[in-house]
């Protein structure tokens, strides 16, 4: 199926352009104040508002609107009904106790990885999803071993679009340098970062596959300097991980073509 | 502002319908199943498929659709945007500090608890925003605390509108033990729950209020029987929950009428 102009339904792009224009900078913002950050007229945001508010997605108070915590359960949906999800989260439990530090699986998503479920070291409930957080790909492992095997195109769009923010002193902006290391990352088989992201912050990522190759995900373990060192991770959690990468990569249908 | 007939936008209800309808029995539905999931048309349910796909909110491959990891950063902007959430955060850390446990914080919406926060002892991001997992109200401490000083409209919702589950051999499921427990929760300042969720699981939950007085979400911890029990819970945990839950409050603008 395509999209044609006749099947875009625009009063659903607009409901979400209003939900997205909550933010940090906006965080109770007035009908008025989101009609300016959405470019829509106040009477199509008012509609929208309105409707929202019925379903109980946001909620008003003297003449400020603000999202509810209901718009976080429709997470739980995607993580419930996703099977990469789903088929991760005991290899996560595992890396957690295996590594007593707190496992991830992170996707990309535009140029950043989505936190799509993650694993606390000691957990107090049965259930731990989704954490939505968003991380900028290039100064991550996480990041680098999604891209590492992703199509030209799509690191193109990742490294050469805008320029890179320097996150830290050590954050690598050059793209020349950064497709380097994603060489080194599909030779080593997995990203080791250090300082990129946050100061004294040590990650390592090791790619998931599903069935046609492709890579769908990876999972990551991350500890401070404080903690542990870059060797350490690489002698230590690097097998791990890679290990439950493997597993998870051939329940997901991947048969390594020269294996 | 009220809604009417004319301010509801339909395809905007439907577009949550479908999205809702991705879950654990139907993780990848075909349109057909969607239609009969929501009762929509199929021709409306390819419309509003059309256009999530258009926006990068689900995906679809041959035939199948499923949501996208995108779906969980609306989280990021409710956490962003939300003045609780991010003036509880400070104090989940430090309670996650003192008690070597991970701190939440719980808000109520139609008898589930929405985890809005969450502070995992090891950090291995600067930022751990909502998880968006939901639990029954009348089963947890953090919903005993939401509800006990509700309106009674609101503990009657929650009470006496289902027969409640047995999710342990626990949980306590009458009606009017669970309102004694509330009045009990009400005289200690704090609810404690053990097993009646999950076998094993003992948690605390103070609540926090707001500048009219309303108690808008609760503070709470969490450990297993393993680790610790009710009474150290109690002397150990309660006092470091009241005193930040009463922070959090006064920093939200309560001033208590007695004090």
């Amino acid at each position: 199926m395509s999209v044609n102009e006749r099947d875009f339904v625009q009063s659903i792009d607009r409901a979400f352009a209003v939900l997205r224009a909550f933010d940090a900078r906006r965080p109770n913002p007035t009908l008025a104040e989101l009609a300016e950050a959405t470019e829509l007229s106040r009477p199509a945001v008012r509609r929208i508002l309105l409707t929202l508010r019925e379903l109980g997605y946001v909620t008003d108070d003297t003449g400020h609107w603000s999202l509810t915590p209901r718009i976080l359960t429709l997470g739980e949906h995607y993580s419930a009904a996703n099977a990469l999800v789903q088929a991760a989260m005991p290899h996560l439990v595992r890396i957690a106790e295996r590594t007593a530090e707190s496992a991830s699986l992170g996707v990309l998503d535009n140029g950043w990885v989505i936190y799509a479920a993650r694993v606390p070291v000691r957990r107090i409930m049965s259930i731990n999803v989704a954490v939505g957080t968003r991380i900028p790909a290039y100064a991550t492992s996480m990041g680098r071993a999604l891209l590492a095997w992703a199509p030209e195109a799509v690191v193109a769009e990742v490294l050469d679009a805008a320029p890179l923010d320097r996150l830290t002193a050590r954050t690598i902006t050059d793209p020349a340098a950064l497709r380097a290391e994603l060489a080194g990352v599909r030779e080593r088989g997995y990203a080791l970062t250090f300082g990129e992201l946050e100061d004294g912050l040590i990650s390592l990522a090791a790619p998931v596959r599903d069935a046609t190759g492709a890579v769908v995900g990876v999972l990551a373990s991350s500890t401070s300097a404080g903690r542990s060192t870059p060797a350490r991770l690489r002698a230590e959690v690097a097998p791990i991980l890679l290990t439950h990468a493997d597993r998870l990569s051939t329940e997901l249908g991947y048969r390594p073509a020269d294996s």
